[in-house]
């Protein structure tokens, strides 16, 4: 019988690690909740109403449907049998050879988990689809709100957190308020909207170099968004946030506040601790071995954003796409060599640079050796998602969505759904 | 003071009678509670995953942003002040000089609203994408399922309804199960899918001339479409319907059931009844006299599907997006007559024919002088809806999708979302 190796999340790290062992002697079965893979760093152009979910998903069984020995399975994974090396699902058991764990992380609130509903967070198309609800809800508010303070507070936008999506979503919103929606609203002004980006630390984009925070920040003032840095949020409630600035509490009235800021690894983290001992950073992420396997449980790979991988730098690898892509191809790489008798290498982090983009016409390249903002790298950053958008239709669609955007400003997908269907009380 | 037109509904009634009245000496309010326009004959293929809701909708304040004398307003009607001339919105009030209703249908279910939960209906984007999660969850449900019965069940498909939603439903799943799906699941072959298209009348497109219902008929059974005319549902559950054919009870287990027959008239028709007297059908939409008003209520116009308008034939008009246009714009025309001291003629409504498709290469046309089916009425039908669709970037992306569709019979929004996101239980 052939090794079975069970793959848990068809996001990023998983799905390169099934793809991996296409030409491999083994058994695959990918895991996943959903049915598709998500390409989530254009989850908040979908958040903002330039794409729809379905343009940046790709059904799972489609993507691996020519790969003979592999299946996929629809399904939660509520435990870990570790010395039986069997998964609990929450409807049946699944016995394993070798078991990636590539569950991700989900957003998280540093204790705070009051504030999720009144400052939800991006992770899952869901999120998305409920994102773009309250924001285009914001403005059709303001439009009916007679009253002057709280047509202004309707017309405030706060993102907590100026990491990339922080950022981009903040690009985005300015784009919206300032030329998407112009006159579409009678009683309102939507380019007089006020957009704040809340960072804890003293810069936007803090994984990059200063430099290139500067120019970020220059260019989000640019799409008139102000970044208040260096802090920290103390309380989010329906009416806005409280925030301190230099020791002094001040009070923002902002009706849509978003959430950018903290992840927490998936339970799946804390099973493994639990069931396997394995070590766990501050986050509930499972600090791995060199070669990205649970400390003595060479069966056991964890991939992806739920692993913490001290990198040849000495600092935690961060959460992006391609350390998840390079990690499912490394563990595939690593369970084909085991079969052969071979000891892998250690896994090495080929760092090909950090994007982000600022709205229409700039971005923000760190390439270590070089470093770029503005047009060109606006550019570089459109031809990189495009590029590894899964599925040459996805990438047609976005393709022409993105050229619509570009020369008629207009945000295609601009769609009030679900609860929040028709307008929010005032 | 200008006189001032207030449009209830931004579908193809509401949305026309608006740019009819663009150039007039008029303040026109459109009302919805949605922010969108929904091109409702493609509904069909959000729910069968072929495009997205954001392919098929257009922000109603987009549409109508360069008409100065109008604007949008998402609000709830929930009463009719008729002696005032005003709307009771569920937080206002909106006086009116002319009230145009064009509120549309809401599917029904014959007095058995305890079915709804098992066989949903396709009026909204949220129906849509709630139908696509049902069906690609059936699948998934069948990949799992050891037992055969059980996995027949999760396998078997019924559609309620053959008039040309229900037809291009039950074509569409012929597809998805056939081609779409083909070769993406191990334990399952999604071909063997049975699909049923129960009809009460003894012939599919009842509203068709017979000689096209036979070649529908024959078109879906080439998609493996069983259709079951001149047969009654009794009764539908969770495990399936209870079907009369021939005097016989006859049980069918399907897990998956889709209503495409009844229709009930919106609320707004019963407003309309007990504030302002109007004479109502036995589905609740409003009879209104030979030029779209309300008997004795010349300020009121009903258009659309709200509407039964005995027809110059003497049957009441269909409800089909050309006649609801064809209102809007005789609505807009009438009122800017007034405005002249003009009476109009009565309405009326100009049939240019109608169109269904079945599946991959098979339409049938009915234009009355001419009958066509097959893959020249298909091309014809590809091209009117492209034509028909509010804006340009959505006939694009459409199209793209559609040509994708047909060369590689990929249907990219396969997405499960919402509260069907994980397998549903067997």
């Amino acid at each position: 019988m052939r090794l079975h190796v069970v793959i848990v999340g068809g996001g990023f790290g998983g799905l390169n690690a099934a793809k991996g062992l296409s030409d491999e002697a083994v058994e695959v079965t990918l895991i996943d909740r959903r049915n598709f893979h998500l390409f989530q760093p254009l989850l908040y152009q979908v958040a903002t109403g330039g794409l729809s979910p379905g343009d940046i998903t790709a059904p799972l069984r489609r993507v691996l449907r020519r790969q003979k020995n592999t299946r996929v399975l629809l399904a939660e994974v509520v435990g870990i049998d570790v010395d039986g090396r069997r998964l609990i699902l929450s409807d049946g058991v699944l016995p394993y050879g070798i078991l990636v764990v590539a569950a991700g992380v989900r957003h998280h609130y540093f204790g705070n988990d009051q504030w999720e509903p009144f400052a939800p967070g991006l992770k899952t198309v869901e999120d998305a689809t409920e994102m773009r609800s309250r924001i285009l809800s914001a403005f059709e508010a303001a439009e009916r709100e007679q009253d002057p303070g709280r047509r202004r507070a309707w017309l405030t936008f706060l993102i907590i957190g100026a990491g990339p999506t922080g950022v981009e979503l903040a690009g985005a919103l300015g784009e919206i308020s300032s030329d998407t929606l112009r006159g579409d609203f009678r009683a309102i002004r939507p380019e007089e909207a006020r957009i704040f980006l809340v960072e804890g630390m003293d810069r936007v984009l803090p994984t990059f170099p200063p430099e290139l925070s500067a120019k970020a920040e220059a260019a989000l003032l640019g799409h008139r968004v102000r970044s208040l840095t260096s802090t920290r949020v103390t309380a989010v409630d329906e009416e806005g946030v409280t925030v301190v600035r230099g020791g002094k509490p001040e009070r923002i009235a902002a009706r849509t506040v978003l959430w950018a800021a903290g992840v927490r690894a998936s339970v799946l983290g804390g099973l493994l601790a639990e069931r396997a001992g394995a070590p766990l950073d501050a986050v509930g992420r499972v600090i791995v071995e060199p070669d990205l396997t649970v400390p003595a449980h060479p069966e056991i790979f964890v991939i992806g954003d739920l692993a913490h991988y001290v990198h040849q730098t000495g600092k935690p690898l961060p959460g992006l796409a391609p350390v998840a892509m390079q990690q499912g191809r490394y563990a595939a790489r690593a369970i084909a060599g085991r079969l052969r008798g071979e000891k892998p290498p250690p896994f090495h982090y080929f760092d090909k640079g950090s994007l982000a983009t600022i709205g229409r016409h700039h971005a923000v390249a760190d390439f270590g050796f070089l470093r770029a903002s503005g047009f060109l790298a606006w550019i570089l950053w459109l031809f990189v998602h495009l590029m590894y958008l899964v599925g040459f239709q996805n990438r047609i669609l976005v393709f022409v969505q993105w050229a619509f955007l570009y020369f008629t400003r207009n945000r295609g997908a601009r769609l009030i759904t679900g609860e929040r269907a028709t307008t929010r009380g005032g």
